[in-house]
């Protein structure tokens, strides 16, 4: 197994759940946090090792490389499986090398199928989320399913009546997962869930898809069938359970704390307000043309960073979305080259 | 098929699943209600009908039997499948019945597992419980189940404060659920749930089990997996549904209206109060000692028809299984002649 991102939430969450299993780990990538991921190569022993260039002569392994030359040595991996926990468009890249090497795709970046979904091979994906790999588990077990409804804390400004004045360190505090801040700014802004249902368009074709505010985090996905029963998946919000899940699909070990049924108390469910989250009113247009992801993606990702910089307000992020989508909408995506121009483009626009 | 109790809640219910299905009906049984009975065999043409013989001369089938003859006409039905939804202890000769003709067992009668569970095949038993049906769903589908939570409504007591003084009368009133006078008094009692724990006992027999209250009725049970997640079963509270998972297992068809997830408000699960509820107290006795259930079962049917006709107070009916387990706990039962046997001497005792 080799795990891209190790050093974040999912990947340090990864090795944990490896560590219980027999599963060798080959390759450790990390960006920037090189004290991590010295320990980690301590500890796991990789055979290879990326990290950003910037940070690479202090990485303490003899075949440490620049991730941005990962095609050069992707050949040589051995590992039949690869975490993708690399965030945002970054990601993309080691996705295609993953099922052009016909590995399997533990994916954890949540871009690669927003933004190219239509490249992959979702048959060899297998999802880390807590909400998809809540799916999985739930589709695997029904004989018709209908629809399928995926669940959102609502963020770190769920209970707030207006976010026009709100801070990224106001969303960085998040009630129920820990994540990274880019992913908590996604929650925040609802963001996060429509790229969720654009992933879950692509891994489950032919199911009605929704997604609701559950704010306890208890349940993960509902799966409604033809019969009008509904199944759901509950766990205490721990993303080893998703991540056991993604890799070993029916596991009988326990990855994370067992959750009281007592502790239920009060649990509603909530349709998400666009007005609050506006971003999640493209819902509609995004799944019946799942092309635009490439330019919502690229302007959030532009705008989500400006927010974490304090350079722009919470409902700049979706105007600069409108902006992009006004712009660009009409572009073809025919070849994953397009993908990569378009991104671009749209990030030149917004920056330029 | 062949529907015994066809004019109870079940076995309604039952006749409106099968209408839109291609499976014939060969008989019908009733105890007392001749004009439903008699809609029934016109609308379903039976080839042979059962029924109380008090009102057999009231029945309009050139072929009805007095149900206590039915030993005499079992071998010559051709069904393969037999709904037993006849109320309380009665049921049993059915069930037993139905295994030694080697046909599947279809089974809402609770008391039958409950009296004579080691006397039955539970591998030729499809239960219809909205709790059973639930489960064996949630148990199709998962690899390493652990742990199974049915839930009781709380019944009709459930807000009460104090039991003492309430009525037949007032339990009828269930707030979820349209049922018989019995098992509603069950349900008040919690007597039903007991008995749905030691159903499940014999139904699954290495897992964990437990009741909680969940007061809306719409999850019907979790099951809980080694690796902690936990998966629950949703619907509207309706019958059908239930019936429809026994008889059909995966169904595309829907016989119940889809529950909107949005109704999901303030959802909270509680412990079963012992001092509310003193049957359940029995709980942890009777899961060790399943015999117990036949002393515990005659006891509850003798003073819930004396609760029924205001005869005797609420707590009654905990006293008259009490008073009866302790007269009759150390009685072995070693054949189903046993059972007939004890079961009648309590009856005797309580009612003498």
């Amino acid at each position: 197994m080799s795990i891209f991102g190790s050093t974040g939430t999912i990947g340090v969450n990864t090795l944990k759940v490896l560590k219980n299993s027999d599963i060798q780990i080959e390759c450790l990538a990390a960006n920037k946090n090189y004290e991590l991921l010295n320990e980690q190569i301590q500890e796991y022993k990789p055979k290879l090792v990326f990290a950003n260039k910037d940070i690479l002569h202090l990485i303490k392994h003899k075949e440490a490389y620049d991730i941005n030359e990962l095609e050069r040595h992707f050949a040589s991996l051995k590992s039949d499986g690869i975490v993708n926990a690399i965030v945002a468009f970054a990601g993309l890249k080691l996705s295609l090398l993953t099922q052009k090497y016909n590995k399997k795709l533990y994916l954890a970046n949540k871009e690669s199928l927003l933004v190219a979904g239509k490249f992959l091979d979702t048959s060899k994906i297998s999802p880390i989320d807590s909400e998809h790999s809540a799916l999985a588990a739930l589709l695997r077990s029904v004989a018709y399913p209908k629809k399928i409804t995926i669940t959102a804390s609502g963020g770190a400004f769920f209970k707030q009546e207006d976010c026009k004045n709100l801070k990224a360190k106001d969303a960085l505090k998040h009630p129920n997962w820990q994540m990274g801040a880019k992913i908590t700014i996604d929650s925040a802004t609802m963001a996060n869930k429509l790229f969720e249902l654009v992933e879950a368009k692509h891994l489950y074709k032919d199911l009605e898809l929704d997604a609701l505010i559950e704010p306890s985090s208890l349940i993960h996905a509902f799966c409604e069938c033809k019969n009008n029963s509904i199944t759901a998946y509950f766990s205490v919000p721990d993303m080893k359970l998703s991540i056991a899940n993604a890799l070993f699909k029916e596991d009988s070990k326990a990855h994370c704390n067992a959750l009281d049924l007592l502790k239920i108390k009060n649990l509603s469910l909530y349709e998400i307000d666009e007005k609050k989250y506006p971003i999640y009113s493209l819902k509609n247009e995004l799944l019946k043309n799942l092309d635009l992801g490439v330019i919502i993606n690229a302007a959030n990702e532009v705008y989500v960073e400006k927010y974490l910089k304090d350079e722009c307000g919470y409902y700049d992020i979706y105007y600069a979305i409108m902006k992009a989508l006004d712009k660009f909408c009409t572009c073809k995506i025919d070849t994953i080259e397009d993908v990569f121009t378009i991104d671009n483009k749209v990030r030149g626009f917004l920056n330029g």
